[in-house]
This record gives C-alpha cells, sequence and structure tokens, in this order.
C-alpha cells in the first residue's frame, strides 16, 4: 500500500515514527533514542551535504529512507520536538481547545532534506497555577477519533500516566480542563536520591500486594496526612520488619499513585459538586496503564478502560484536518 | 571550671561535641564533619594503639583532648550513632516515652581508649504507620529542661525542622505521639534530581515573597490537590513568565513546607476535635526555624517560639537521669 503520511512522535527521551497509509493505517513503525534531550552528534552527510544538527540527523534516520522511497509525503510530529528545548517553537494554544484549533496552529519546520514538518503546539490552561502539555493533546485527540461516532460528544476523563501524569477532561471534543502529578518522576527521585532507596531491593516483578498495601494505605485515615508523610512509613515498615526490602519499591510506587488518586477524585468531586466519579480512559504503555487501573479500581473510580494507538490516531486526524492528506474512507 | 560531662550529638552527617560544667553550663564545644555516614578513614594510632575503626577515630578526635586531660570524665552521645548503622545498637524505646525510661535504656559502648559511652535510644511509635527518631527525643527532653517548671506539665507541640521534620505531641513530660514529614529530603531530590531544578536559578538569598506564595498556594483551593500536582506550577509559572528561576528554590521551599503545615494542621484538628490549634515550640537551626515560623502563622498556628541548647540540655538531663554526673544547684 502507498503511504499518505510520516507522523512522529517525537519526546524528551525518544522518538517513534509511523508510516501511515489510507485511513491513517500503520504501514511501518520504528522506535529511536533520539528523544530531544538526547540527540545523535556525530555529523555526516544529510541529502548530500555535511550536516551536525542532531535534529535533521534523527529526522534523517527516523525516516529519511521512507522519504526517499516516496518523496513528497507529508510529515508531522507532535511532542517536546515543538517546545523552546525543540528544533521550532510551537505557541501552546488555550484550553479549551479542539483539533481544529490545533492543526491550524501548527508550525513548520524545513529540513536540509528539502522536506517541512508540520509541527503540533501543545496546550496551556491559564489556571490560577497553570498547566502545559506536549504531545497529551494528540493523545487525547486521538482516542477521540477511535471511539464510536455516537460517544464523541460524552464528557470523559482520560488519563494519560508517565513521568508526569496528565488528567484531561474533554467535553464535546474539546479539552477544557487539565491537571498533572508529577508523579513518576518523584517516584524516581525518592527511590534514587533518598534514605527510601537505600533499603530498597528492586526485583524487577511487580509486587502486585506491595502496590495494592501502598493504594490502600493512602486512600486509609492514615493517608490524611499526605504524601510527604506517609512516604517514611516505606522506610519505618522495613525497620520494623514489617516490609522487606524488595516489596519497598512497589509499596511506595502504590502508595504515591494512591495519594494522586485520592487528591484527584477530591477535586473531580469538588469541581463536579457530586458524589460520582467519571468513568476513565487511559492512555499510556501497558505497565503503568495496568498499575493506573488497579489503583483507579480501589479508589472506586467506576470504570477503567485502555485506549490503544492514540498518538498514531491523533497524528493523522490533526493531518487530516490541516489538509495534509485525505481521508479516501470518507467518501 | 571543671568539666561534668562529656555530651556528643552525633548524627548522620555531623558530630558535635559539648564540655559539660556543673549544670550543665557549656564549657567548650565543637563541630566535626564526622557523621556516622563519613567517618574519617585514615588509620593511625589511639591510645598508643594502631587503629582503623571510623567510630574510634572520629571519637578521639572530637574530645580525646579533653578526656586526656581530664581521666574518668562520663560520656553520652545521642543520635544515628546508636542506629544499626552506628557504633552500637540502642533500641527504640517505644511511646510514651519519658526521661527516665530513654535513661534507664542507654547502651555503653567500649571505646580502645578505655572510655565508655553511654548512647541514648531512639523512640519507636507503633502505629499503623510506624515512626522513628533518634536524636530529636533528646532535643524534646532539653527543650522541656528549658521551661519554667510551672508550664512542663502543659500539652506542647514542638517542631523539629530538618532533612525529616518531626512534629511531636508532649504531654505531662511524656512523648506520647509524633509524625514525620521527608519534606527537607523531598525539596532537596525534586530540586536537585527533577525538571523543577533545570529552571532553578540559586542566589543563596533567601526570597521571602516567593517563600510565602508557596505557602498561600498550598493553603489556598489550589493547594487541594496535593503536593504531587501543586510542585508542578513551580515549573508552569516559570514558562508562563510568573515566577523567574531565581524565586522558583523558596517558591518550592514554601509550597512544600506549606503542604507540611496544612496537613499537620488537619490531622491535629481531628485528633483533637477542635478547631484550635495548638502553640508550638521549634527546634532547629535558626534559618529553618524561621521558614517555619513564617509558614506556621501563614498556616493560623497562634504562637511559635523558638527554643536554644536544646540538645546540649537533653543530654545534660539524661546524664543525670542515670546518675552519671550529679547536680550540685538541686541542693
Amino acid at each position: 500500500m502507498q503511504a499518505q503520511l510520516i507522523a512522529l512522535d517525537w519526546g524528551t527521551s525518544s522518538l517513534r515514527a509511523y508510516k501511515l497509509g489510507a485511513g491513517g493505517q500503520v504501514l511501518e513503525q520504528r522506535a529511536l533514542g533520539y528523544g530531544i534531550m538526547q540527540l545523535p552528534s556525530q555529523p555526516r552527510e544529510v541529502n548530500g551535504q555535511p550536516c551536525a544538527d542532531g535534529f535533521e540527523l534523527a529526522f534523517d534516520e527516523a525516516c529519511g529512507d521512507w522519504l526517499r522511497a516516496q518523496p513528497g509525503l507529508p510529515v508531522i510530529a507532535c511532542g517536546m520536538v515543538g517546545s523552546a528545548q525543540g528544533w521550532v517553537q510551537a505557541p501552546y494554544c488555550a484550553t479549551p481547545a479542539r483539533v481544529a484549533d490545533l492543526s491550524a496552529a501548527m508550525v513548520p519546520v524545513h529540513s536540509v532534506s528539502g522536506v517541512t514538518l508540520q509541527v503540533v503546539p501543545g496546550v496551556v490552561q491559564n489556571s490560577a497555577l497553570p498547566n502545559v502539555m506536549r504531545g497529551e493533546e494528540t493523545q487525547v485527540l486521538g482516542l477521540l477519533q477511535g471511539l464510536p461516532a455516537d460517544s464523541r460528544n460524552d464528557a470523559l476523563l482520560i488519563g494519560l500516566p508517565g513521568s508526569h501524569s496528565k488528567w484531561v477532561s474533554v467535553v464535546e471534543g474539546r479539552i477544557v480542563h487539565f491537571d498533572t502529578f508529577m508523579t513518576g518522576e518523584i517516584f524516581a527521585a525518592l527511590s534514587a536520591h533518598t534514605i527510601l532507596g537505600r533499603t530498597q531491593e528492586r526485583s524487577g516483578a511487580f509486587d502486585s500486594v506491595a502496590f495494592e498495601r501502598g493504594v490502600q494505605v493512602a486512600q486509609s485515615c492514615d493517608g490524611d496526612i499526605g504524601p510527604l508523610s506517609t512516604v517514611f512509613s516505606a522506610r519505618t515498615l522495613g525497620l520494623t520488619g514489617q516490609l522487606p526490602g524488595r516489596a519497598q519499591p512497589d509499596y511506595l510506587s502504590g502508595l504515591l499513585i494512591g495519594h494522586e488518586l485520592r487528591s484527584l477524585g477530591e477535586v473531580l468531586r469538588a469541581r463536579s459538586k457530586s458524589t460520582r466519579l467519571p468513568e476513565v480512559m487511559l492512555i499510556g504503555n501497558d505497565q503503568l496503564c495496568e498499575r493506573y487501573r488497579r489503583a483507579l479500581q480501589a479508589c472506586e473510580f467506576p470504570a477503567v478502560d485502555v485506549a490503544a494507538q492514540a498518538t498514531e490516531r491523533g497524528l493523522w486526524s490533526l493531518a487530516l484536518a490541516a489538509g495534509l492528506v485525505t481521508d479516501l474512507t470518507d467518501h
């Protein structure tokens, strides 16, 4: 099948490239380690010219052969590649933001290969404590595209676990509100750079009992004192013989995710003036989504589903809205 | 004046030595960098014998000359020197704990110099999430000794800010309950090892406006979502031009201390079934106590006082209770 679009998901630590055919079908995909903070640095020729620019080198490696095989293919990219530290700065769109707003605000970058990439802007929420995302907006849109047409106008809560997890409220296809939790990055910093790491033993296997114990503590009255205090229990339960070192990493993970979801539930209930929590759709890697799915159930979120292929679908739908591709299946 | 006692405050990162005279008066003091995690490693002679033991070497350096000048002086030590990683393990005393309990549970360690140190035990609280302290119990006792006799039986809340801050409830001279917050160590880990540090600029001067802004955010409805989320605002306020890099460290410090005190206030009110918060006495280094004093006032704690010389007084009072010294001023 002929390719229609090259779509790049270009974040801080990785670069994923997709060759998409008619209707956004994935024909081929690649994952490279060239996030914007770890670009290649070895100069070489690109398009017959010497080149030392890390973005150019990574781009050529990700999809240069696809472009040479089929010249003129449009290219679209989302993620931190559009940040101040990226290849080109694509200014944030403000909430409420919908597909058309984002595709109209894409910023082109002209590569030395003669190819132009369209870079998707991030989204900013100008609340008292502002919030920003880059890349997640595209995944959210992709998730919406994957839903049955009759449910696309419902109110939805979309969770995107990661180093910084995002919780995005979507109403009638618009991103109306979102919150960020630094849970993943805080877990990593506590484990590697505080006293809690000294007694942790890493086995690699997921200890679901320890994880769920952590979630329960965060939800219980012992969790009322908040995570700045409860995290110390990962150490003291160890000191008192109640939590072996090999159980401490997943206990701490459950504790932090439990505090995240407890706080999220409380603010959602206060905002909606209702005790009912919304259904949740998750987007992210399988292992992390599985942790959040377990914790959401323990925190009384009524239903949790996991969405697949959200990034590719989102990039395809933005390219369609911008007229970079046409969707023959619509006709 | 003749010395009566050598008192050591021997923690993880530092060793303080006091030569105390009659009534516990400080005749001389020294601060060394030889915490139990950074002991001297260069072998040399101690008491005429070759010695490679870090505890022996640090002890000799801290007070060997005092002991040679006045042989037979008793020696007492508190802090992490009595932990599993210390010179000798002094098992924890359980709450409720009073002076007499602690002095009766001291553990001797016999140095190669022929001197015996008495090591003060820490305190454990066997709650569902256990809590432990080592060294702070001695400071609490010292603070009680420094109070006017007619107020020693009041209920008191004592705050000990540090890497791990402790909040200790004392009733009639007994440590009845305490909580730990890892605020200081978490602040350091977030600043050095997460994305928040990348935009921080350290000036060295205390930015009280930024600090108090952070405290206010934690106390406000924007703080309802908890510290795992609000800490991201140190970055996003910067990205949106509302918080310069030089203000970010103290904003983050205020935010974390504000969350600590907000949670502390909530659990204290729930425990006492009263909306009134207790008066607070602080023990710690001047700069950190000043941060907590400001934040406590912003968080509606009614009165805050700072205690001096708590460690020396506590060690003197434990030595008295154990009969290592006699207090001529009592007669």
